[in-house]
């Protein structure tokens, strides 16, 4: 038995999300088909963590243990050709037998891209949060440094989730202004709670209205109260950018 | 009566091209309708080019005359309230009378994208020509640069396809490689003959892949021989990037 993780790459606007449903089509199902029609059989793909309908990923990480005798390097040709184009497999590499996608997982790199353009981009229909406003981005990154380090971050959290814990460590959270006028927000955490990117860019989007202030940052944290920090963003500007884990996986597509 | 240019951006691949058909929504129907909505009554709208099924635009120019007594500015939004997300104008301005988008066209310059990495970008899907093959860019300008000028360009003319003259300026040609990996086609001439530049980058493909060489390419022009030139691209990599006039239109988006 070999156990193999998958790097693949896709546009999430056609799924409910990855995880396998009984209504709907995700990414899970469509990768666990390719995988059958390759490697016959079924087999259980553990993927890196459940990604919402409708976001997107540029390197998402999963696992599955099989005893087929297709060479690792093969199957990425061969799941590409059974794939839709928008899901690709760019990567697939032989790893521990202990490998876990989700539980071996030590942090993760999302991007929240928001356009606050006059006129919204129709090739970034779904793929980013179109909110035509002026941005102060020095606000943005003076709020996002308040909230770097461990918190517990309740107040960023679906109202209606539940985690054992709710202490995570945001290690960076970057607020980045682009040419074109688009605005990226870059977060890197041990683990999130549930809708957590999203609320924070709705924090951070309020701030750079001049809707909330700075200063209110570490009071809603101590709040741990959801309703007082932003709204929650939707799913089309949010990217997730890289998994980490102890063994090295992430090579560039 | 105002004549209006309105500048128009769109994501083609849901479009049976520009111009109305009895099978199809396209471009122009979309547009017509919604001017229809903010002006009232039936209005013709002028498009600067018919482009195909799958062909994109960052920038296209169309106009209508009206007497309706909605500010030019207001129609910008107005517009896009009546229009689906991957069809924006982004700017209108009123012209001259005797202003017609196509007539009074001077030039137009088409930008056609090329993804030549191994494994194809889900995020490009429909936005580019996904041919995994070594290209020498190099070789690719000097093929270009063998087009350049005023020619009979009969062999990168779609073979069913009938023109009055189909001599034709080419006042630029560049290939340009990204950091990414991507490759892409820029052409600027005074008119186009059908297909001609998705036919100029297939056999500039051609070149790069070498299946043909540099000196080929003035006999290819010499011959007016369609089936000595390369395959014709397909409409997905294809975006118009700039139409020119007398006047000026064109603002930035």
């Amino acid at each position: 038995m070999r156990n193999v993780a998958l790097l693949a790459r896709f546009d999430g606007r056609n799924y409910h999300g990855w995880q396998r449903q009984q209504n709907g089509m995700t990414v899970q199902q469509r990768l666990e088909e390719a995988i059958a029609s390759c490697c016959g059989g079924s087999h259980t793909l553990y993927g890196c963590s459940r990604t919402d309908a409708g976001v997107h990923a540029l390197s998402y990480v999963c696992n599955f243990h099989t005893a087929a005798s297709i060479p690792t390097k093969k199957l990425v040709p061969a799941l590409n050709c059974q794939l839709p184009g928008d899901i690709r497999v760019f990567d697939a590499i032989e790893v521990p037998d202990d490998f876990h996608a989700r539980h071996s997982c030590r942090g993760k790199r999302y991007r929240y891209l928001i356009d606050p353009r006059q006129v919204a981009d129709p090739f970034l229909l779904g793929r980013a949060w179109h909110r035509p406003f002026d941005l102060d981005l020095s606000v943005m990154r003076q709020a996002a440094s308040r909230m770097l380090g461990r918190h517990d971050f309740s107040c960023f959290m679906a109202a209606d989730h539940n985690h054992k814990t709710t202490q995570r460590t945001i290690r960076s959270l970057h607020v980045d202004g682009f040419g074109d006028g688009l605005v990226a927000v870059e977060i890197e955490a041990d683990a999130y709670l549930y809708n957590m990117v999203r609320i924070i860019t709705g924090t951070l989007f309020y701030c750079g209205i001049g809707k909330l202030s700075v200063e209110a940052i570490p009071e809603i944290l101590k709040s741990r109260d959801r309703t007082l920090a932003g709204p929650t963003a939707p799913p089309d500007g949010l990217y997730l950018v890289e998994v980490q884990y102890d063994i090295s996986l992430q090579r560039k597509a």
